[in-house]
């Protein structure tokens, strides 16, 4: 199991309706939560300061916020399908997740929650595989399920429901990239039973009823890389989504394992690459377990979310934003550089930077870089 | 062109006969060859010291010693076929392999001088070669033809002559394991003939009439990458000859190429241990001709053989041999090690050693290694 460095958290029910009603309202993602709660101290002090930040980053009207009730209604609607909606820290969260960037506030868990808490290893890789690629996947997933690894993986077509369905005695995860109602392919509803049936899980950031989009599959794959202590890639053509969730897992000091194949294959074409940027060329179990081992020692230390102080000092003037404003564009720039070309403080551009993101107009992006709308 | 730092040199017909009959001599190789005519000053007067080498190393009778009538009577016939026999830094040796450890003394050389001297990438691989490992070679030889490569390799079934036969137009060069007059496989000859023609090259250091044993391909193997920059493994299997070429280009500080493949087939075993190992993964032409641009650009310092000054200094005693046989043993032991061991001084342990040779009872191995036979 992996450990945690302290004891588990757990919200209040009212914390929780909270959570969720700050993170399904509109213009708020997962960084934005962040900032938010850290800004205003908490959910709730967050939900009653949006109208005000979105007005002052010059929205016309205020933008929509999820009520108590539909908050409620999902909490419930969850609930009978087997879904807890659980914060980072809490027993069920990948304890991993909660360390990236930009974790789900509220994560939809289903089935065992002690799976969840088990190290787990990411499998992704062609939809389109090929016979050598999928008796691959299955002997590699078996391998590392009998050496005590959960499997995550993305229900897919190929590579991904081979890893599932050869890791199902030992525990195996899918990260959904819709709501836990909206399984894709549809075709996989009895995959994801079995996965279920046999003690695993499936996770999903999306509310109930959001039946994945294009978009929303790259924004899934940062999940598979992090609840994992590192990810394989075992077929990936170039630039195909596996390597994205290669990039994640990169971005999220993941190890990265690439499986090697013939120049003349083209869907080995993505994995020569990240073996050639450094993933380590990879043929059997033993060489994702030896690279591990040493990072599964240490304890993970979550940072904490709630009831830090809220932010004290001057509220940004109208020069501030006028300023900061003509400094953004549609190109991403990094905070860091937008603070010392503003000539402000840290705080008085991290309100501003709130206030246009409730308003509608910014966006914010990897790496700690924004842009405008 | 290889550049070299000074001009050719060229061996005296007398030289050329002096340096014959000692590499071709009882007990003699390439690297024994080296330290007698530094011990003794040239190779005329290591020729004249070998019988009494050997009678000080405890030989009974004198090894045989090649006559001056044998030596000419192999380079009249090599003549005849076209094979000239050259010394480092002479015209048409390759100028790299004159910087390996132990480079062959005299090199027979046939076909056009001017391909030895151009830069080449050596390509070896199974000879039990897949359709799709053909296929890559083929095209990957032809690319580094036209971008002006020699392409180097062993003549031998399956990869080796995909190569050969690919780069024909910019021109390519045989490297044998038997004399010039015995190619192997036979079935070869006429796309030798081919290589010839088309103005490449072969080159051996085998005397005329050796048919090749099995022991010599590991030792031709460190010719093919000593006369390349670089040298690319197409397909191994693990514990094969190619990976020998491998090791060999590794312990030269050639650069190693390895072309990566499934891990379920077995062809792809050693190539990709190759580069777990630090080989450069390589897909297409250009991954050979990045790496390899910046050493191209240096030139190419010879070290000089003849006419150093003789070893000076006093002759070993009985107790310094006595010594010295008795901290050898069958397994190799540094020589480095050995001085240490012996507390005396090197020069009195480098010819203690080389007596034991000409005496038949020490072995040489890479890296400074000596054993007792």
């Amino acid at each position: 199991m992996d450990r945690l460095a302290s004891a588990p958290i757990r919200l209040s029910d009212a914390q929780r309706i909270d959570w969720l009603r700050l993170i399904r309202s509109e213009h708020v993602g997962p960084r934005t939560f962040r900032s938010l709660v850290n800004h205003c101290g908490s959910a709730r002090a967050a939900l009653e300061r949006l109208p005000d930040l979105a007005r002052r980053g010059g929205a016309s009207g205020a933008g929509r916020i999820c009520s108590i009730e539909n908050a409620e209604r999902e909490i419930e609607a969850s609930h009978r399908l087997g879904v807890a909606l659980l914060a980072p820290g809490e027993h069920g969260y990948p304890p991993r997740l909660a360390l990236i960037d930009d974790p789900p506030p509220l994560l939809g868990v289903r089935g065992a929650h002690e799976t969840e808490m088990r190290p787990m290893i990411g499998i992704v890789g062609s939809r389109n595989a090929s016979g050598v690629g999928l008796k691959f996947t299955q002997g590699i997933a078996r391998d590392l399920a009998d050496a005590g690894f959960v499997i995550a993986s993305g229900l897919a077509r190929g590579i991904d429901q081979a890893a599932h369905r050869a890791s199902l005695d030992g525990g195996t995860v899918a990260v959904l990239a819709g709501g836990h109602d909206r399984i894709y392919p549809p075709e996989h509803e009895g995959l994801l039973a079995s996965v279920i049936d046999t003690g695993g899980g499936a996770i999903s950031e999306m509310p109930l009823g959001h039946s994945p989009r294009a978009r929303d599959f790259p924004r899934r794959n940062r999940l598979i890389s992090g609840v994992a202590l590192g990810i394989l890639i075992v077929e990936a053509a170039h630039r195909s989504g596996s390597l994205i969730t290669g990039r994640f897992a990169n971005e999220q000091g993941r190890e990265v394992f690439a499986v090697p194949g013939s120049p003349l294959d083209p869907r080995a074409a993505g994995t020569n690459d990240l073996i050639r940027q450094g993933a380590t060329l990879t043929t059997c179990a033993a060489d994702i377990i030896n690279a591990v081992a040493p990072i599964m020692g240490r304890p993970i230390e979550l940072p904490m979310e709630e009831d830090e102080p809220p932010h004290e000092g001057r509220e940004p003037q109208e020069t501030d934003r006028a300023r900061i404003v003509g400094l953004l564009g549609p190109s991403p720039l990094g905070i860091d550089d937008l603070v010392r070309m503003a000539g402000t403080s840290p705080a008085i551009v991290r309100t501003v930077l709130l206030e246009l993101e409730m308003a509608g107009r910014l966006e914010r992006h990897g790496g700690g870089m924004v842009s405008l709308n």
